[in-house]
């Protein structure tokens, strides 16, 4: 089917694009948004270019931030003795929503992948290295990077590299996920879940 | 939680507005751009700026087009003795679908809807009854607007107006969707099925 109109045919076509959008949802935003006011549209396209214009990374902890180094970074009420070393930068935000953290961040940027081309040179873990070196508050690394094949691997060969070091390093807890059911949960997860018991 | 850059921030709170799209899934867009090259981000925005600069409606049907009037009037393989109304361009491409529809189309730009302060003076209703009283080819208006309160009662309230006029004025049948099973359809549904049955 042709539509009537190439601008709104190529509008359609790049929103498609996006991760989560598919043929259909494109649409109905192409359309949503031909119906909103010139503002409303302007103040998103800009809000969109200046996501590649005024995002850089903190040239500490590698998370995206608009001045370097970040909020975090930079917040004096947060433990420096103690990073977090996550995949990117979603990952921080969602154990900042956790409320329980106060400690600093590392981003890598990424997990060791071969499938996909993706060696520890790829990431900054040359970087933790230096900075784990050079910063003597640093007392622990916590490894909080996604419990897949690749996530394990990574958290393995930092773990590795980070023995050198007179530092704790640890990683979060891997078991059951709260109010599920033992019943529905997979073989690998209750082993892990039955492995790292502890007590009340 | 605070993010640690407010140009993210705005980014996904703009994105957020779009229909069918949350905070999580704008978030998880916002991302992706980040990390997109400046080329793709700039062609999809200024795809997304066009809909706005570029687009208008067709002076005949009402349907959104680059070139007025739109390709779908200028088409002279199509049949112009029949008119298809729909309340919106969406429709149009519904009905395109079909791949069944070879005629005209008036786009309405809406339904009558007292509870959203919708009346007929802002639907292109006048535009229609004028089409009709001066395109003299127009032998057939088949309206196709969805089958709920609001579009039932444009439906009737246009069926009334082009009474007036030596034309024939049809509706799309209503009755069970192809695929589905009596047992869940709903009584509505099944009693318009019922009522409109035909021979084989």
């Amino acid at each position: 089917m042709q539509l009537t109109s190439e601008t709104l045919e190529r509008a359609i076509e790049a929103l498609a694009k996006l991760p989560g959008i598919g043929r259909k949802s494109a649409q109905r935003v192409a359309m949503y948004l031909i119906k909103q006011s010139p503002d409303y549209v302007h103040q998103l396209t800009d809000s969109v270019n200046a996501l590649k214009k005024s995002i850089k990374h903190c040239s500490r902890c590698y998370n995206i931030t608009d001045e370097d180094p970040c909020r975090i970074c930079l917040n004096d009420k947060r433990d420096p003795s103690l990073v977090c070393v996550v995949e990117e930068t979603k990952d921080v935000y969602a154990v900042e929503k956790t409320n329980q953290y106060r400690g600093m961040y590392h981003v890598l940027g990424g997990v060791i992948s071969p499938l996909d081309h993706v060696g520890p040179s790829d990431l900054r873990i040359r970087e933790l290295v230096e900075r784990v070196g050079t910063d003597e508050r640093i007392k622990e690394i916590i490894l909080a990077l996604n419990p897949d094949a690749e996530g394990e691997a990574t958290s393995y060969y930092i773990q590795k590299l980070l023995q050198a070091f007179d530092i704790k390093i640890t990683r979060i807890a891997q078991g059951i996920p709260m109010g599920s059911e033992l019943e529905f949960i997979d073989e690998a997860t209750l082993g892990r879940a039955l492995a790292g018991r502890g007590g009340f």
